[in-house]
């Protein structure tokens, strides 16, 4: 017994070791094949672009059948884009690799479209034509997502082609919206996970890699994500804009409320004054203060991603009171003034109707509900202060769950492992400050844990000029991939 | 001696009811005619129409080369509308009836171009016709300013075919770009008036017809107007916007600047809360008020033009009130925030740049300048309790000086009694809670006193749908200018 295991480990590790020679020997065409689907240059924020995401998906399905995999399109209709004018949505690639029923099932999910880029933004080269340059891959689309989705299908590929059986069976779930709001993915998601016989039934664990590490030496593993609750404050006074000129003194202006509502959601040093928020949150353990600590995240370097010049421009100063303020506890923005004048220059006017807008991220334990029924009533009283006689409206527009996942699921174990078998060093284990709202969809609807394994670096520049992925990133992620999936298959 | 002044007075008796009744028996061409110009849709917002003003201005000119003027056109070149294109700037047209040397010398101001209109906007007539109805004469331009020059044109007119001499020098200064900013014209004014035989060195008076009663029974003569100055607060954070989800709470918002700033300048009540700028104001005496509460203006109607609904909508119940704080007392408007998301919907952007602007009108005794210096240093030092990172600029945008002439100087005294010749009622003195900069402009350049004489009803609706002059206020308004020039004539 005691030598079959020893035996079993043994050809698990030549296994291993012959796995991560073939993706050496195939890099340069992995490099190739990401170059030729970054040149299908399909932008879901463009209509003229539609039929290149479906080029893109084409694509995809012919690869993916060439790996051995059935492949489907799920088709999502049209789009209406306004004035009576609709386009069609891209499909939802869904690939099935079957590799044994007793095998757990891994859902991995991935975006083949891409944001919008050309040249006269500001790119040094073509964005639709990758290149290879100082060990990076410049192109959009090379970091987020295409060289992910990529790398998922070289992992699949070394496999096969060494005749090696797949540890898992995985299923791909492949969406060509997600930079526009991935219209009609949740509808699916939930439809596939529920109805008798869908795609996403039997699935045991779920990843997605589409997001980055905080740094560029160290790989990370992201097990949560905090929700966003965005307000809309309206304040109504006249029934018409007037002139501040032949008005002005005689009325009780909406915009002066919305001025000293807003004024009051915020201190000057940024700390929430809303009362019963900060008793939501989660406590702080030392242990989480002090991990935060030795992570991998430049403070220097961030600051200037941001564009600070000169000191103390951020509103804390230690890395891990930075990151904990990013990713661990709420804060408030305040995003805008509309109905009012917005333009360049001068304009007398006295706005009739305004809308302050703002939102709070939310982190465990904040019940989007009830913060947006705090912060509603809140206003409310505020403005009962002001005496004022306009009509307040105070609305959640929005409310976004936030999501935190157990770092020592096996899920998560078995992606931390594989970042540290690849790069001989423990990940950071990390959260981020946005949402990426699918995460809470796929969970939601199988009830199966999910897991963020990023590839790409801090600096990658997803939705900027010069996006690029490291060649050293990329070749890696694909040997990631080939342990997260072997690590999973001994769950 | 006695004999002679007694005959002068009956002969101007005679001659002033001679000229009364012609007024009576020309009416209707006088509608005509007011019919005919307000065809001629020139609006100098809309470049395509600029060949209309010129037809305007053609118009006039052979309309007032008829009544024995000595006409021309003040050609002030080319207006850059952006883009590389420059479109043609309507002529001034300048009209001299002189009578004899040794009278005095009137100069009149007026503006031939008009708002934009169409049906669509929600008119219920064609606006570019003159529908006379009810009383009632419908059109663009018919009270804001086209009745106006016209009743000025009459007014020389019935002199003309009465045989009669005018009582004073008319100079007539038309525009044809009042509604988008008279460019050129002040520039115009102050070469006329300064050069050597310029159209504008031997004026004595002037009169500006060009706005309205404060009521719709007694006519009212103004001698206040109200300045602004216009402040800009720029609050730079980051070099560029940034996604709040992913850096809120690491940095230091511009946004959250900008509205504690904005908050700091008025009460919710609505007192400015800036210090020094309260002692600058002339203190009102009760005198003024007591006028003030004696005048034809109607609060309900007020509440109803300006579409409040409801109880104590107003910042001020009593009509003595509610016009000293609309023309005799400092206000403080906010306007709006430039560079946030002032957009439909959410979008979860912390602006990396905003400016906040607002706008305090001024009125005796404020100097511009000061209350510049003295609002931007009460921001500066606000600004620096907030203990912000963020760079601050705040800038005075424009400032432009308020107006207040003397009620009893000859030539208010004339357009008084002109009113009151007509009306058979005294007319309240008013001022406007709003700028008309033309009238510093020519005060300015000649030394001369401006008055300014409205014509039509408060109900007029200048920049409206469905604009009107009443039939009543048109025709009288030629008997207001014959008289005032007979009273002129007289000093
Ligand atoms: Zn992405
Ligand atoms: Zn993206
Ligand atoms: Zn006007
Ligand atoms: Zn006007």
């Amino acid at each position: 017994m005691a030598e079959d295991l020893a035996r079993a480990a043994k050809k698990a590790k030549t296994n291993k070791d012959q796995l991560m020679h073939y993706v050496v020997e195939n890099a340069n065409y992995f490099v190739k094949k990401l170059g030729e689907i970054v040149a299908i240059d399909g932008v879901s924020a463009e209509p003229q672009r539609r039929p290149k995401l479906r080029q893109t998906a084409e694509w995809l399905k012919a690869h993916l059948e060439t790996l051995g995999g059935n492949v489907k399109f799920a088709e999502l209709g049209q789009q209406q884009i306004g004035g009576g004018v609709s386009i069609p949505l891209p499909p939802v690639v869904m690939a099935e690799f079957h590799s044994h029923p007793d095998k757990p099932t891994l859902c991995v999910y991935g975006h083949y479209d891409v944001q919008p880029a050309s040249k006269s933004d500001g790119w040094d080269t073509e964005p639709f034509e990758m290149t290879d340059k100082d060990g990076k891959l410049y192109g959009r689309g090379t970091t987020d997502d295409k060289g992910p989705i990529l790398a998922w299908m070289w992992a699949i590929r070394a496999f096969k082609d060494l005749n090696m059986d797949l540890p898992v069976n995985i299923k791909l779930m492949l969406e060509g919206m997600e930079e526009s709001g991935s219209i009609g993915l949740e509808k699916l998601v939930e439809t596939e996970a529920s109805r008798h016989g869908g795609f996403l039934t039997d699935v045991d664990f779920i990843c997605i890699s589409d997001n980055y590490w905080i740094g560029d030496k160290k790989p990370c593993v992201t097990y949560g994500l905090r929700g966003n609750v965005y307000f809309f404050i309206h304040v109504k006074g006249c029934s018409m804009d007037l002139h501040s000129g032949v008005h002005g003194g005689a009325v009780h202006e909406p915009m002066t409320d919305v001025i000293h509502l807003l004024s009051r959601l915020i201190s000057p040093s940024h700390e929430i004054t809303i009362p019963g928020l900060a008793e939501m949150v989660e406590p702080l353990t030392a242990d989480e203060l002090e991990r935060a600590g030795d992570m991998d995240f430049d403070v220097e370097r961030y600051k200037n991603d941001v564009g600070l010049v000169g000191q103390r421009q951020l509103l804390h100063d230690q890395r891990e009171n930075i990151l904990m303020h990013r990713w661990r506890y709420p804060c408030l923005s305040i995003h805008g003034i509309q109905h009012a004048f917005a333009g360049e220059g001068t304009k007398t006017v006295i706005p009739g109707k305004v809308t302050g807008k703002f939102s709070i991220r939310i982190v465990p334990n904040m019940d989007p509900q009830r913060v947006g029924q705090v912060v509603c009533e809140y206003v409310r009283r505020e403005f009962a202060t002001l005496n004022s006689p306009n009509e307040l409206v105070v609305e959640v527009s929005k409310a976004g769950m936030w999501w935190k996942s157990d770092t020592s699921n096996v899920n998560h174990l078995a992606a931390q492992q594989a970042q540290k078998d690849v790069y001989g060093v423990e990940p950071d284990l990390t959260r981020e400050g946005g949402s990426i709202p699918i995460t809470l969809t796929f969970q939601n609807a199988t009830g199966k844990n999910v897991v963020l394994l990023p590839l790409g670096a801090c600096d990658d520049g997803a939705h900027s000029q010069n996006e690029k992925i490291n060649r050293s990133n990329y070749i890696n992620g694909v040997k990631v991939m080939i342990c997260y999936l072997m690590n999973l298959g001994t769950v």
